[in-house]
């Protein structure tokens, strides 16, 4: 249960409901999910996030999987449910096979053991390593 | 400043030693670094690091530069010094382009800050996300 | 589900019914919340908890609101669920505006992406910043 | 040492000029700290950042110092080294007094420590807490 | 609800089932829980964790009720919430008292208020505490 | 450089001084390392953390390298350059054996990789663990 309502599009401010049918519009479907529908309580951080989303995960020089791949790395770390379970879907949606999946998840377990290690043990820096 | 001693080769027992002298035939170079030598104190835990992450960033269904940008992402999450200077300087050696990299940090800024806001109002998934 | 038992009055140690009773008057209600009966295993540290919450969130330089604003965006840091819903709660009771909530929203997203940047890049403090 | 070159004017695209520009005329000051010479390298990530900060953390409802703590409270639960001290910094020159910081301080060791009590006991929401 | 299948027994590839056949074996128990029919998806990943787990998790120097609360202390550092019920299963099972529980809380709350007073003020560490 | 000053005997408050006093007898040292120097800043606030970090890290039902154990732990999820330090330090000063650190590493390395592959795949508790 969230601690705010999820605003159905009859609630939802003008500005919120414009943002709606732009993500209908570039998604193609006809469905708004949760996410968008709670942040329509400040329809001004709808916007932003919104336009934001749009246009770094839109097309660039890494591919959408690989996008995907790393919004669902940050989400795995921040320990985020609704945001674990919305990009493993998009990811799967985008093409990710269930090797890089696995590749994914090993080399989040590979390098959050090594990070604590080096923590632990406070080790500096090598100097061939500082730009 | 480490909490434990960096160990030179001389230092080093025998199975670390081993570990030493595979990472130079792995990576072609003399050179071992910073974190190796701190878990040279722990020479079963230095074979067991060391062999995980050979099979892990070695080839697979990701790119090496694919990998490397997950690995990178969580050293950021997890705020690891050490392992950001380390693997900042890996992803170039294996060819991160400048945009790909500024395209890493665009996504981490983007779901970092996304998945607070789902925490922050407990959004529950939706339904048609549910595996 | 919680891994120890909620405990209620009549299970509860005398040193834990005292809190209670006192929770009870401080609060002018009936009710005594599942994180202290939950506590109420522990008498020694439910005691201590319950007279540093009194003291610190009470009279202070900091309005309430104010008080219970910092206290949610550490709870949405640290991803507990049962400390966000409660203090949202209580925020409102004590006369949070709906536009405060999503100013302070607002300055997690910006802070905590903000945050990540910095650390990502490892930008070093300017002189004039140190104290 | 950052793992990008901190820009000064002359290195620095003209969209990143720009924005030293209207950072030196909002703040009324020469001065362009390293944050934004770092985001500089990644002129539209600067753009956008520097637009939102200073949107949010321009007047509002809630009074600028409380902005401050808001935002330094997250920087301390995440561990930002840079934010921290500049944030500690903006606050005093804000008009944030010794016992605010201290208030602060407290509230953020409270809330701390009962969030890890509640994960550790996974205490389930109160009914009555939920919305 | 998991985001991958839990497999059973026959849906396990040979190598998983192994694994899962080792596990009971070595527990001496006919049920294999939750993390492990969650990893079968990833044989490769399922055998080297277990083969981790078994080997870190035996006899060593540090008592088995010591190694448990270790690993619960990190589980609710990292907010994990499957992992936080088994391991304070598995810690009970081992032996742990009402009153080691209570002292393990005691200290994982002293410890990251401390944590958290010590990263806000930037206390530098003292020369004599360098190694 | 610590954001706050580190008070002297002369610089500190009366209460202040007491707790300084106090240390040096129960520590029985003339050293008052950083942290208590820091927080003397806000007297109280050094009263309530001395007071409980005496009582908790006391005598108890486990032994005292154990709980440091459990501290360091904290210390090393939480990021806290200061309280790694010294907590090695306090550690070791107790009778803490290489062979105890390292296994301590193995468990944090073990664990904190499990965690995030659990909450990766969002596994459910099994029944048999809910208490």
């Amino acid at each position: 249960m969230a601690t705010v309502k999820l605003l159905d599009d009859n609630e939802a401010a003008p500005l919120a409901r414009e943002v709606f049918d732009d993500i209908r519009k570039t998604r193609d479907t006809d469905y708004v999910n949760n996410s968008w529908r709670a942040m329509a309580n400040h329809p001004d951080m709808l916007k932003r996030n919104w336009e934001k989303a749009k246009e770094i995960m839109g097309p660039g020089e890494l591919d959408p999987v690989v996008k995907e791949l790393i919004y669902l790395t940050v989400s795995i770390m921040n320990d985020c449910e609704y945001c674990i379970h919305t990009h493993t879907h998009f990811a799967k949606m985008k093409g990710m096979t269930p090797k890089q999946y696995n590749e994914m998840l090993d080399i989040i377990g590979l390098a959050t053991e090594g990070n604590r290690m080096m923590t632990a043990m406070q080790v500096p820096v090598d100097d061939r390593f500082k730009v």
